[in-house]
């Protein structure tokens, strides 16, 4: 449905939304023959996928694999294709660095060139993280404006730094100044188009401005600069849905998309029991809550099927404490599969388990990616989810008379 | 997702594609109870379903019977609205006859007018295919050139036949000649557009031609035009897909219809066991195959339901030397379904069995209609089998990070 008649049947109540994303949870069969999901002992999660709607989920599209961020932008109902999210911006989210809509971030790599500013290596020799933090600070005292610009830097592992530039009106629709091989210049930086114009010339200033400040240096004499981006320009969660969000997660790079969105950003520690409590202690004060597990992506990233298993009987073991709190709709998911025979993410679908007080039972007996495909939601593209939520609580009015 | 997003997703590896098109496998149930594919023994295709991914495919769109053009466009990864074949062309291509970005064809009809130019005949009487041969030389003999074009013509069966013009550059929209009903006269051709101003005087002039040398002819002397059509402007699968993409096919039309998208057409025999022949011989050649089996649909539009059940069960029973030559993804499913009880295509969908490495397995027990509906792919449409077919042999690159 078009978005601007989707809008007119926003219908606001009091009603508490909860997603619970548990991040890569879809999965492939090991030797055993059957899935991560298959394999763990989750009495409660099944329960609630007989008792409730299921169904089977497009991350993206047909055959794509998703990466973090279009994956999340899919969960929160936008159409991550629409939204491209630049590596820079993703390495500042990652970094915890603040963004606003006049910030342009930079993913850079200390480099090394020789006399003729030919690049010999791309990464500085591979140079310590402590190394990069002296390099760092050396910047950010001999950098600090460019034009009348803010200047900042912000140190990563081994070579990797993020450059941020603040202030910055038009666009930052600017190519990599990496030249991807050794034996080449770095490229300069040039527009596509004419609001990206000022972005180019202060990037190609504050290169200047490094290598002058690098030059001493023997190995790390200069950088290259890749994914310069601005924050997309998306609609918040509360102008798309009359929500007041907010994000319950342990990752930075999760707190940055949610951060893109308008949500909110919870404290909370570092395990799901940390963030159940600051879901009961928040609960009263928002209406959408983005509920994040990680390991279930990190522990099947590094294929370790048996620690995956763990995490979702971990979470599961939890999950009356999550119900106690009695919300009106619950969503659990993913925003990609990481099968860990794959040990990456991979194009399939997720499974979906959505809770809430209409459901409609089907055969589905379990929450696993086989018998969530029996659902009664049967297939849906991610993007699809917010309105479903939506709809389980009342906050969408009929349309057309 | 967005065409130009996709592309930069494309990785090209060394994995090897097989497209089987068994077409027109889709069935319905005859008084048995059961259809063509439900009645086969066929223990390979049965045993693959098992351990492999099915789906049920919807060719153009809901509701929609598609002809062999659009059927196969889809299955090639194109949405099939996009790219409108001409009649003229797919009578070209049926015959055989080469067609390039400048060449121009129409299909036509012998037919009889009198004094007035005034149709009272719209088929010469339908004539034998021997008259019309006779006719058609008359044709080439007389008419080899018109504004500097070359001209051509084709005998087809009873009274068509096909005209082609060599060497036009601009479009080919121009109306059909032929005024659908006795008592009026041929209508005069008209560009649709500026750039079809060349093709529809250089019609006319040829037209004119025709009439000229076939004013002695008593029954033929004079010709309507239909589907007066250029080659669409459609992308290579290399383009698309950075594929060396190629065709086993046994008929003309499939073959032209493969060279439409640029695959290399390779020669084989008659049979399924030469196909296969073909495919064992080529292997090292190409990356993607398209194997295009016929029979299946013949024996459907003949209605004859015995047969169409043979066909898949001599499929089946050489399955085995398919799969010994261990190709990384393959995908066997139709262009459309022909039900042998409806003596024609029809627009349900179609059963799509997919085997590679990444397989969610589901509850399907069996290659049918029915059994695939169970499948983990569950419903796609035909131009989603190409990125799935290319995700899982890993020729696409993550989106996003």
């Amino acid at each position: 449905m078009k978005e601007v008649l989707f809008r007119e049947l926003l219908n606001p109540n009091e009603s508490k939304l909860l997603l619970i994303v548990l991040d890569g949870v879809g999965g492939l069969p090991d030797k055993s023959g059957m899935t991560e999901l298959e394999t763990a002992f989750k009495p409660n999660l099944d329960k609630l996928a007989k008792e409730n709607e299921t169904g089977d989920m497009i991350p993206v599209d047909i055959g794509i694999t998703p990466g973090s961020g279009p994956g999340h932008l899919g969960v929160f109902g936008y159409e991550p294709s629409d939204y491209p999210i630049g590596r820079g911006i993703l390495e500042a989210l990652g970094l915890n660095i603040n963004v606003d809509k006049e910030t342009v971030t930079v993913r850079c790599n200390f480099a090394t060139m020789d006399v003729n500013h030919v690049i010999i290596d791309r990464r500085a020799g591979r140079i310590s993280s402590e190394e990069n933090q002296r390099l760092v600070e050396k910047l950010k005292e001999r950098i600090k404006n460019a034009d009348g610009k803010k200047i900042e830097f912000y140190a990563g592992k081994e070579h990797r730094f993020v450059l941020v530039i603040r202030g910055v009106k038009g666009n930052a629709d600017v190519n990599d100044t990496d030249p991807q091989e050794i034996g080449k210049k770095p490229i300069e930086a040039k527009p596509n188009n004419e609001s990206s114009k000022e972005c180019a010339e202060i990037i190609n200033k504050v290169y200047a401005m490094i290598v002058e400040a690098l030059k001493d240096e023997p190995k790390a004499n200069t950088a290259l600069f890749r994914g310069i981006s601005k924050m997309p320009d998306i609609p918040t969660m509360e102008e798309k849905y009359m929500l007041n969000p907010c994000c319950i997660a342990t990752y930075p790079m999760y707190k940055g998309l949610a951060t893109l969105v308008g949500m909110k950003i919870l404290k909370t520690g570092e395990t799901i029991e940390d963030q159940i409590e600051t879901l009961k202690d928040n609960y009263e004060k928002y209406d959408f809550f983005f509920f994040h597990v990680k390991k279930t992506d990190s522990y099947g990233e590094d294929g370790d099927f048996a620690k995956k298993v763990k995490v979702i009987e971990n979470f599961d073991s939890l999950l009356p404490k999550i119900l106690d709190l009695k919300f009106d709709v619950i969503a659990i998911t993913a925003d990609h599969s990481t099968p860990s025979v794959m040990m990456s993410h991979s194009h399939h679908p997720v499974p979906l388990l959505l809770i809430g007080k209409h459901s409609r039972k089907s055969d589905a007996e379990k929450f696993t990616e086989r018998e969530c495909l029996k659902g009664a939601i049967k297939r849906i593209y991610s993007k699809q989810l917010m309105p479903l939520m939506l709809a389980s609580s009342g906050r969408l009015k009929k349309f057309g008379a």
